[in-house]
């Protein structure tokens, strides 16, 4: 099979295959405001270098994004304090679940990586250097923001309330990183900025817009706005590659071949280095908490395109 | 800094950036055939996709290519019984030591993947389709002198030995395999196998054009030989990519964005993707068991020639 | 030698034993109230069935019992709800620390034991079916008194303050109990009722006449009340014997020979079956948590008195 | 209900109880000889200290005690070379299954107690001083011959075969000692002694009369012969307590409250201090791996005559 080298048509043999997959998977039911989106949903959105987003299915429908920010909050936070923040929090994959507490203990209140939940909480601690959390939320969606380059980036107030709600497991484990003195902040306010961080509602298009800067060395390429340095872009896609999909990490990157990481209402946004910058969303998710038709897609695009970065 | 497009100065420069590095790390001291090596040697050797290896150092020394192997063995495995290898181990990185029996107890005798020690255990019993550990060991040399096309290559007896009576560690994760109903032959035989091709002894030069088929898609390109397909060849890069370095994985994808794979000898093997395949040899190892000097050659010599994946 | 049969004098023999060991141990400084407390306090006091209190050393002066709390919040639940508690708490010991995550995640949210702080949790949670924390405090403070026929046992507000600001570890705890939807109220009821049976304050002479029901299958022998029945009254002893001192329950099973729970305030109530309930003071503790010469102290009398059950 | 305080009519009583029960439980069958025992064997003897056995069932038909020997090779080295055993093996309860490697591992190879195969391996080395496992096992044969006076003691050649050639799990624990330098002998030769002390066959009768110095303070009350200190007897009897039924061992304490060790031949031996030493056996385990209705039967015993420690 000869590879497709135009990405428009690629994106739409995508979408056509993908068709026949709809409704697969287990859509998250934690919170209400996931369990209640229909599972057929489907959209796929591919930001060039060039300057051009080719879309198919619901790429205008913002979803919630949750752990898909952790990526951007990583960004912000290493541009903010540099390699301090790995004195903070490993990058290893963790071999366990999102949410896993073994190796937190084991570890000594050092998170594994900063895509786990347990990273992603210190990461929300770093950057909230004045322990306000309203400013830290606002800062945070302000960057989503630019990155999109769309003021319609919001945070859905219904998501970040149920997640405050039914957010045992991280309080859980902000609890433990406290007690192993990894946290400046107050529990309670880690909790709010994280909460709040995975109720962000992007659209495909605007989340692959968003990423452009990790396919483009830390640059925008629409704008040639620097976001980060050339070796932060790079190796954020050497983390999302390892530990983009918690204990399916190797799976991924065996079957897909890009740095990538997933959220539990279904997203996944994907790095094509120097080509692309690629969103997909579809809510029903596999075993391990990873949109089941978000990733044969991005595996079929990543093969009609050759993308693999191996 | 401007990055060197030319691969022979490249190698220079990464030379020359390392002499004030060399004795670093900690010999392998396990048995005495590796403990008793000048821990100063070092030795790159790259090869690139249009017939060229350019080298460095003692590149033509043979050393104990150790964990290395496991790359090799697993392609050969995976062209004997294809996708029905991963009924038997899996490819996700392990979150530990490269020994551990942890995970292997939790995972009821299926290991995390085919590069730590008890994945490739698997895998050598799966190649001993004949339940013969002499033929089998002749195929995996036969394999890499055909891959390195020299007739040189050779595995160590003393060192085979020396692991055979020390590898009580190795014995204890292929006997819980074998109680997990996950190996086919006698645990002994199979540790003859493992201890054999763990004892491959193989020059830089000898083992960087041994792995030129997977930096181009499954076919050596100097004989346009298919050695493996070209999904299998990516594959492969994906596993040594995510669990090429054991627990340090995520640092050499973070440092170095590059596929690779260590040995306890002091070898590391690396892929750049349709570029070159790159051994480096300093026997010094960091903690995690990898070549402190060989990890460093490689961060710079990737840096130089901007060959990062990401 | 001869075992001395007289317990007032073998309780004198003790006291002076242990005159060489005093401060011997590292005092729990975790919180401020219980670090400023003299490392060479030394109490023992021995209730028997026929009704004496025999004493030495400052057996009158209140100290924070801690966890030697959950033996009495464990019999209160098992009064109130029989055999249902054993569907939210195991009786196994659990080979980790007092606070460990570890297995608690691996068995789902069971704690192990009523023993350790989760499982103490559990029980709290059980104990509060008003949802009144308050009450439930109360409810503990006056089954105490009861017990111990005295008004004056009360709980120490500076402790159950500096518990809430520094417990971490526990609410850690307490929300992955949560998650794992294994406590009925919310969690901050929960740890208000658990920080504050864990700085109830009694002496020596209190506590001992408080556990004597444990030596007397259920019934205070001074009174002849029935607290618990006989059967609840042994196993509770068999838990003690089996997970009274976290992952050093065996050590004191060998060494002592009699069940006991111990403390981080230097506190161990130890039950001796048909002849008395032992309690000691001293605050230098063992590196696993225990009063370090109260251990001695209760080992010389059980030999002493030869009061091992085995 | 008012205890039965006469032994012979107690025994008579669990006998007749215990008739509906026959045949519950799963017989063991990873080796022949264990799976053709038939599950509705049942026996049970009690050796007082006054020189009566009393028995019911099959007292006289020898089965596999398996585990049951660790008790008597513990009291061995005890003997051997006395507290510097508990360098070499620790005594607490592991909270794992009898044959995990997770706590190996993680203890460095230093087992958590002498009752589960790893620390019983670490005895069997212990004991085998001059390196000849054939003069071990001599020496662990003509122990129980002496102990329960009768020649007739023997090791069973078929089961000792059969659990060389199945077992997997012991050899990957021993060789993982072996690897923590916890071995002084050879891996196959401590195998060996292992395999024939649990291949040992004994009745009921000769068990129970083996084991009454563990009821006597270490002196065999028939023939005032001291087998063992009295501290070592009673400090046995704790290890038993805390750790003779695996991850079930709180639960048989809980419900039986003597010191017992089980077996997965469906034997137990437990301890009744000063009263007497009992064996029961019937082959259908419970899912922790003892004998279901032999517990059962203990229980019955243990209240009927009040011989609970607690």
């Amino acid at each position: 099979m000869k590879p497709v080298r135009d990405l428009a048509e690629a994106i739409q043999v995508v979408f056509e295959d993908m068709q026949s997959h709809l409704g697969a998977g287990r859509v998250a039911d934690y919170i209400p405001a996931l369990a209640r989106v229909d599972p057929r949903n489907f959209a796929i959105a591919a930001a060039d270098c060039d300057g051009h987003v080719h879309t198919a299915g619901e790429a205008a429908t913002p979803f919630s994004i949750q752990s898909i920010s952790k990526v951007f909050t990583l960004t912000l936070a290493l541009e903010q304090m540099g390699a301090d923040l790995w004195r903070r929090v490993g990058r290893e994959p963790s071999g366990s679940r999102f949410n896993s507490m073994v190796r937190l203990e084991q570890e000594h209140g050092i998170p594994r990586n900063p895509l786990i939940n347990a990273g992603a909480l210190v990461v929300s601690d770093a950057l909230m250097t004045e322990g306000d959390p309203a400013a830290t939320i606002d800062r945070i969606a302000g960057f989503l923001r630019r990155l999109s380059r769309d003021e319609g980036v919001d945070i859905d107030p219904e998501v970040a309330r149920s997640e405050g709600e039914t957010g045992f497991v991280n309080a859980s484990l902000a609890n433990f990183i406290k007690a192993s003195h990894n946290l400046n902040n107050d529990v309670a306010k880690v909790l709010e900025v994280y909460f709040h961080q995975c109720a962000l509602r992007m659209s495909c298009a605007q989340l692959a817009r968003a990423g452009l800067y990790l396919a483009a060395d830390g640059v925008d390429p629409w704008t040639c706005e620097r976001i980060t340095t050339s070796v932060r872009a790079r190796r954020i896609n050497a983390i999302m590659m390892t530990c983009g999909h918690y204990d399916a990490s190797g799976e991924f990157a065996f079957r897909v071949g890009l740095p990538g990481k997933s959220g539990v209402g279904g997203g996944i946004l994907a790095i094509a280095p120097r080509r692309a910058s690629i969103a997909v969303w579809s809510p029903g998710l596999n075993p391990a908490g990873t949109s089941h038709v978000g990733a044969l897609a991005l595996e079929r695009l990543a093969q009609l395109m050759d993308w693999s970065v191996f």
